[in-house]
């Protein structure tokens, strides 16, 4: 029956991998690090990513290109985005193969084709942006200039994890400019806003707003904002970051505008990503061990009809009145398989579409038919309802949404639950050692502390959550006063 | 009045280059022969992949994505391709940056990061797609495979133009797998009437489709197809390719299938691409002197509506009949913009909008609200009409579907006009200078002879038109005998 999965329990780091890989998300590469997007994952992500594209162009965001290079003089222009991305970088030298004279058939690098100025992947495109910016802006008129850029980047990660952390992964990177500095704080925070929403009410997947500490922040901002997430084993996930970068890349590139006043000062910045990293904190926010559970608003696959039949004329049968149920779902809007081949037993093809999260599963059988019903089962809690024909494309589409909201409760109340407060050190650490998830304390806001915590529980800050409530208190580790509690946990 | 362009008389090659920029469809970048795509120039590719991409897919391909780098290993495995490649490829040779110790502020190449494998940045993927496949494809249930991938690819021209042949740009590359040479073949061949279904009928572009002779050949396939469209200047351009690769890289992968009867055999190939050339084009072949020309059915704004106003009155009075016009034109899924902007005058934003090549242009002034009517000016024919609100909106739908028309039917009989035969040498290279197009004439099908005609002619076979009549004749250079004529031109 279908293909092996290793539990939870026995395994979560091979559980995770086991589901990707089997579930035919991604597959492993040839090149270090990076890794294939197999069709299925690739049709979940250009669901993704449609959805997001559509709440960037509603916020009257436009999507643009900007080359995949980034010339070292330009990428070392913002000292500290550079210095925060100069360990991750591959870096193009060359520009041209010639035959190898000593190995025939083989090629070699032509050492007379070396670039007067490297040439950096971008890791990410703040720089080569804002020097076209440069060009773009010189009145307040150009602005706001509000753009994405739907990309691939490379950060060379010496560990790596399919989706998770990867050496090329696929984003989406949006950089506005703005005449000034409140204007950029709301639009890094309606991105914030945009991304809370998409990932809890298409993804499923509750997450906490919040503000970086200085520690976590975005290499070059002045300010990060995160929605964090947290997964079935206990650990956080960054889910989408928003930085608000006052005026440091304008600076970086000199990019100024004349306000109406014709005064000139230096632009404001935001910038604020999402990348393929989403769909491994779906896979670990919501499946089990038999498999993949997608939520039905973002699945490739919504509905999986199976036939189950003996012979022709049974299958015929069956398909004929199929081929109605299948018009009716598409009518609304519903994306529906009808896996009629004789490859496979019934049985191969139920584990198959668990293993791949569809949602619902309808199997229709000969004897079926006679009552005028189907068998419907949810991908979720792995319930069955026989239900009649009549109506079922209504029945459907109102279990969807009914899988769609219970999924994200049950996530959400897995995530409250982890959100435990620590007042001792030892109770601290026995949180994250046992229990997990999110541990609310207090700490005395140095980055020395926060150092020497994450060197001795391997925990970080993953946020101070928007509109934290200030309380008095001393600091989890140094004892010194704190005036708010914040959100440690280990994580991805 | 709005930008200068230079005329296509007095510089052509200016003038391409005066519309893509002043056009905003794209604006140089930092990175030698990489272009930035603006807004209005993404929105236009956007428009073209969403066509294409549901065009493939309802063809029953699948997207995927497959990594950036190509280890140079698996790159010279399929060696014609290699050869043909490596000329023009961007080598990543280190995966790290540090610190210049002699330069404060400044990075260096860390010599220490120097990787053990070069990476090559991908011109084409199907060394990395071909051994990956190879853990994909077992049986001949496995087959057909069929996939796309949309993405960036990396040639390092040594004279680059905006769009037409640029370092980096952006494409389709589709990869499939079949059984039989006969079916893979076919797909060859479905997929070149894509290309040329989305070419006529979308982009108005009519093209010629046909096979490349040996010399022009795709490096590594066994046969290449191709469109060829005919730009103003009489120059031809490759629009899109489509190549039987045979077995070629199923042996240099070791890709093999077993068939029903257990026999195993080497998997047959195709690949087919066409990229953001095709902007290149698209506007070569269309636009004026004035600006762009877009054709209805890929522009990004169909129709602008532009109200010529004095006083805040006149203006809220034309705004309230504009916005049902509005609702109507969007009713029928016409994109239309209204620009009431302050900023410029009405004749400033006609030469704007005349410039952006805008299909339909509606002018809505104080006095025409008296007699309940707008001026409709179409962008192709420059022609004005004075049109009652009423009816309106189908008016305006219908005018669309003829611009689109008569946008294609001018450029066929643009293109019809120069397919010229010669049959002497003299007339030949006559034409070539003076009419230019596409010389049909006869060739005696060996390489030396199309090598010496391009050195001679800087003329090169575009291809061998599909179904092309069958006629004896003396090859135009040589003399020898021929069985067909074959379509010559100066390209891009």
């Amino acid at each position: 029956m279908g293909k092996e999965i290793t539990s939870r329990e026995q395994d979560y780091s091979q559980w995770y991998n086991d589901l990707i890989i089997k579930g035919n998300l991604a597959d492993y590469s040839a090149v270090r690090g990076c890794m294939v997007i197999k069709p299925y994952g690739f049709a979940l992500w250009e669901n993704m990513r449609d959805v997001l594209d559509k709440m960037f162009k509603d916020t009257g965001h436009q999507n643009a290109y900007f080359p995949l290079f980034v010339p070292k003089s330009l990428f070392e222009a913002e000292e500290k985005n550079a210095e925060g991305f100069a360990k991750e970088c591959a870096v193009v030298t060359h520009y041209r193969l010639k035959a190898d004279p000593d190995n025939k058939g083989k090629l070699m690098v032509d050492p007379e084709a070396k670039l007067e100025e490297e040439l950096v992947v971008r890791p990410t495109s703040e720089a080569i942006i804002w020097n076209t910016y440069k060009g773009w802006i010189q009145s307040y008129r150009d602005l706001p200039l509000l753009i994405n850029q739907w990309a691939n980047v490379v950060r060379w990660e010496m560990r790596t994890r399919l989706f998770l952390r990867t050496a090329e992964f696929l984003w989406q990177e949006g950089h506005t400019a703005h005449a000034t500095a409140e204007e950029a704080v709301e639009e890094t925070r309606r991105m914030l806003d945009i991304y809370a929403d998409f990932a809890e009410n298409w993804m499923a997947m509750p997450v906490i707003k919040g503000v970086k500490s200085p520690n976590e922040r975005f290499a070059g901002a002045e300010d990060t904002y995160c929605i964090e997430a947290l997964m079935q084993d206990g650990k956080a996930l960054q889910a989408g970051t928003s930085h608000f970068l006052g005026q440091n890349f304008a600076k970086a590139f000199d990019v100024k505008f004349s306000d109406k006043n014709n005064k000139l000062d230096y632009v404001w910045a935001t910038s604020w990503g999402v990348s393929t990293r989403l769909i491994g904190g779906l896979v670990m926010a919501h499946s089990d061990d038999d498999g993949l559970i997608l939520p039905p608003k973002i699945a490739p696959i919504q509905v999986v009809i199976v036939p189950i039949y003996k012979g022709e004329e049974q299958k015929a049968q069956i398909g004929s009145v199929v081929s109605s149920i299948l018009a009716k779902l598409k009518m609304l809007g519903i994306s529906v398989k009808y896996d009629d081949s004789d490859n496979q037993r019934p049985g191969w093809k139920f584990a198959e579409y668990e293993m791949k999260g569809v949602p619902v599963r309808i199997a229709v059988g000969a004897r079926d038919l006679e009552n005028n019903v189907v068998e419907v089962a949810r991908r979720d809690t792995k319930e069955k309802t026989t239900v009649s024909i009549e109506g079922l494309d209504i029945y459907v589409a109102n279990l969807l949404n009914a899988i769609q909201t219970q999924m994200f409760n049950k996530a959400k109340a897995f995530r409250d639950e982890h959100i435990t407060p620590a007042n001792t050190w030892e109770e601290f650490v026995h949180i994250l050692d046992t229990k997990a998830g999110f541990v609310s304390a207090h700490w005395d806001g140095t980055a020395e502390t926060e150092d020497r915590i994450k060197e001795l529980a391997k925990a970080t800050i993953r946020c101070i959550p928007l509109d934290n409530p200030q309380e008095e208190g001393a600091c989890i580790f140094t004892g010194n006063k704190s005036t708010q509690r914040v959100l440690f946990a280990r994580a991805y």
